[in-house]
C-alpha cells in the first residue's frame, strides 16, 4: 500500500446544509455536480460530503455511532493571525467553536471548530512547519507534536 | 479559509500498536521521531497518530464517543487488482476487513478495512479518476460518486 490518502469523506445528516457550510460559508469551490455527493479538491486529494447513513452502509457498519469519532482534520494556517481569522470565518459560517485559539503546548497557536455535523477541524499555526504556496505541508527536520 | 487540508489525526488507544500497523504492516515510512506522536507524509499533507484521549482533550471534547465516527478515509488504487492486493496486505497487517471488494454502484470496485483502532479505510478503484505518478488524484470532468 503506497503511503498516501486519496479521499476523506465526511458523513453528513443534511447534504445541502453541509454543502452550504463549505461552499457558501468557507468559500470553497465545488469540483463536481451530482445530487448525492459533493466533492472538493484539496491539494492532491479530495474531500467528499455524503449522507452519513449511506456512508455507514457502504462501509458495512451500523450507523449507530455518537460522540467523538476519534479523527480530527487540521488546517495549517500560514500565520498566527490567520488562525483567528479562519476561526472567525468558520463561526460566521455556522461552525461551533470548540476551543478558541490559544498557545499550544507544542509551540504553536491553535483552536478547534466543529462543522454543522460535528466534524472536528483544528486550525493551527505551527512555526516548525512551512505551508507552501500550493498549500502543501512537508515534514521538516524537527517534527514533534 | 483556503480550500485545503493539512493534517488528519487518528486518535489511537495504543500508539505503538498503531505505529506498527502503518509502519511495519503497511510499509509506510515514518517522518518524525517523537515518543508521543507519529507522523506520516501523505502527499502534501500529513497523517498523524496520537493518543485518542489526548486528542479529545486537545479539541475540548469528552472522549466518550463510540461506534461509527462518520468519517472514512480512502485509498484510490491504480488498478482493480491493486484493490484486492491492498485489502489482503491490510488484513495480514492486522486490519479487520469490513467489506471485501466488490463492484460498486458508482462503477468502480471497492472494499473497506478498519485499522486496529477501528478507523475506516475504503480501498477503491475508480475508472473515472486517475492516480498520478506522485499518488495525487484530481477531479475530472465527470465526478459522480
Amino acid at each position: 500500500m503506497e503511503q498516501r490518502l486519496s479521499l476523506v469523506t465526511l458523513g453528513v445528516a443534511d447534504l445541502e446544509r453541509a454543502r452550504r457550510f463549505y461552499e457558501d460559508g468557507l468559500g470553497w469551490r465545488r469540483g463536481n455536480n451530482h445530487p448525492e455527493v459533493v466533492f472538493f479538491q484539496i491539494g492532491g486529494a479530495v474531500l467528499a460530503l455524503w449522507r452519513r447513513d449511506a456512508l455507514a452502509k457502504d462501509a458495512g457498519l451500523p450507523d449507530a455511532g455518537s460522540g467523538f469519532g476519534g479523527i480530527t482534520l487540521a488546517y495549517n494556517a500560514r500565520t498566527r493571525e490567520e488562525v483567528d481569522a479562519v476561526l472567525a470565518e468558520a463561526e460566521a459560517a455556522g461552525a461551533n467553536i470548540l476551543k478558541p485559539a490559544e498557545d499550544a503546548f507544542w509551540g504553536g497557536y491553535s483552536g478547534y471548530f466543529a462543522d454543522p455535523d460535528g466534524h472536528v477541524w483544528e486550525v493551527a499555526w505551527n512555526p516548525e512547519w512551512t505551508v507552501a504556496d500550493d498549500g502543501s505541508v512537508r515534514l521538516g527536520k524537527r517534527s514533534g507534536p
